[in-house]
């Protein structure tokens, strides 16, 4: 699917750090473990960790060391996917077009699979081989965005907000947390990894947030849009769950504008940047024209 | 209670630390932001930053430098109670003679304050200001001790483990992970910002073992000695739930007899470490002799 060939590169190489970062099945404790491998190889888009690369790569930074951060960024994602799905949160039964890690296991498993994932992500970071001012920054980077003023306070807003209508603001503040917050992460870390310019640090930023904001509108597009079959999850759940929605503020034909809208902001954000810039533009357009 | 004037001091600035750490109770999303602090604020022994303070003291480490690590390992140790207390897990309600996180608040903000305590743990350290190489050697070790190779591979077995009967070298085993590994990091963490030297670490890391071990022994015996209103949470719960343990194992005075074979041990360590040990020393018969 990528239009930029490193994308697929990086793709197979995310893979293979990720495969290498798991505990092994064979050992105990054997659940603890398989439910960790289930959470993360089980597929998955790799957006977060293609765009650490694509950020790096636009900055000129050293490929070699982007390979620790593209795995952390991921295994954030899958423990908070992990997490998002138990009883007590979204209840949701299919990811990725599998059982989801409660459902194949059982829930204290899922808990403590999710619990030990987000440590790995900062073990894998604390002993990159990298310099360490980059790891701090990196870990620091990530931490401020896993947590309550990012990706878990997003959740938690959401679950607040579940049943409630949100004003557009509002969604966009749950939105920046809960998938933002990562996003920016990402890109940040690929950044830092080339270069400490405050401008274009501020580049990249803009790019990611537009980038988090249009991959959140794109998914609730998805879910009114396609089947669970082509999602690979239950699809139809946000109206299901009386969740807000850009669709459902704004109607289809206005989410759609408000996804032009970001598109429109990631390609001026790239044009302030001067570097290689193709994986981080094939990755903006898959954002916004992914049909699942 | 303490024997050395240091610890009530230490104690007093743990609180200042944590709670200077901790988001704010009346910014959104308020119910995480209340959950997590219900969860480190309501009291607690605090024994792994006293452990912090004390190794590095026996090191003749700059005190001002270890606060941040204090700090992290007991966001660390909340968030795994705030978990481990869930329905899915031991399915506790009474912690520190409070009402435990899922029970004050819900199961969903349970789990994620949990996530947001860990997140923060590493944010803290990340962003210490001692050099950046100690911050990543901190961040390491307490990453790893945390994950599938410590504290949450414990609390796997532990579930594996209910209703089964272990032998002693798989309840040890269990115990290594379970308790020992956080409070053996919390050991190597207070000593690292003082020392490099192998032997030194190695003598500190002999005397935590012992010490994390001769805690759980002691838990053990007071969840058959004591009652619920002195422990501030449930007793009995371990014979309830066909737990296995050193007294059910090895009897009652087998199991005084274990502990008082880690006391030895822990001071044997003792004795190979040159240093200012007065915190340490009444840190171990402060486990040993403890009532609650």
């Amino acid at each position: 699917m990528p239009a930029d060939p490193r994308l697929a590169r990086w793709l197979q190489r995310v893979e293979v750090e990720l495969e290498a970062s798991l505990p092994p099945p064979d050992q105990p404790p054997h659940g603890l473990h398989r439910a960790m491998r289930h959470a993360v190889l089980g597929g998955g888009k790799r957006v977060r960790p293609l765009l650490v690369y694509a950020a790096g790569c636009a900055v000129d930074a050293n490929e070699a060391d982007l390979h620790a951060a593209a795995a952390a960024v991921e295994l954030v994602h899958a423990f908070s996917l992990v997490h998002d799905d138990l009883p007590a949160m979204d209840d949701d039964a299919l990811r990725r077009g599998q059982p989801t890690v409660h459902v194949a296991f059982d829930e204290a498993t899922a808990i403590l699979a999710g619990d030990a994932l987000q440590a790995l992500a900062f073990e894998r970071l604390a002993r990159a081989d990298v310099p360490a001012d980059l790891r701090v920054d990196w870990l620091a980077t990530l931490a401020e965005a896993s947590g309550a003023a990012g990706m878990c306070g997003g959740q938690a807003l959401d679950m607040d907000g579940t049943g409630a209508t949100l004003a557009l603001p509002e969604l966009e503040r749950l939105h920046a947390l809960k998938t933002g917050a990562l996003i920016r992460a990402a890109v940040r870390m690929g950044g830092l990894a080339g270069t400490r310019d405050p401008d274009r640090l501020a580049s990249l930023d803009r790019f990611a947030a537009a980038l988090g904001l249009a991959f959140q509108i794109r998914d609730d597009l998805l879910d009114i849009e396609a089947s669970s079959d082509q999602l690979g999850k239950t699809a139809g759940k946000d109206q299901a769950q009386g969740k807000s929605t850009y669709p459902a503020l704004l109607g289809p034909d206005g989410a759609r504008e408000a996804l032009a809208r970001q598109a429109g902001l990631m390609d001026a954000s790239l044009a302030e940047l001067a570097g290689d810039l193709g994986p981080l533009s094939a990755l903006s357009r898959l954002v916004v024209e992914r049909r699942s």
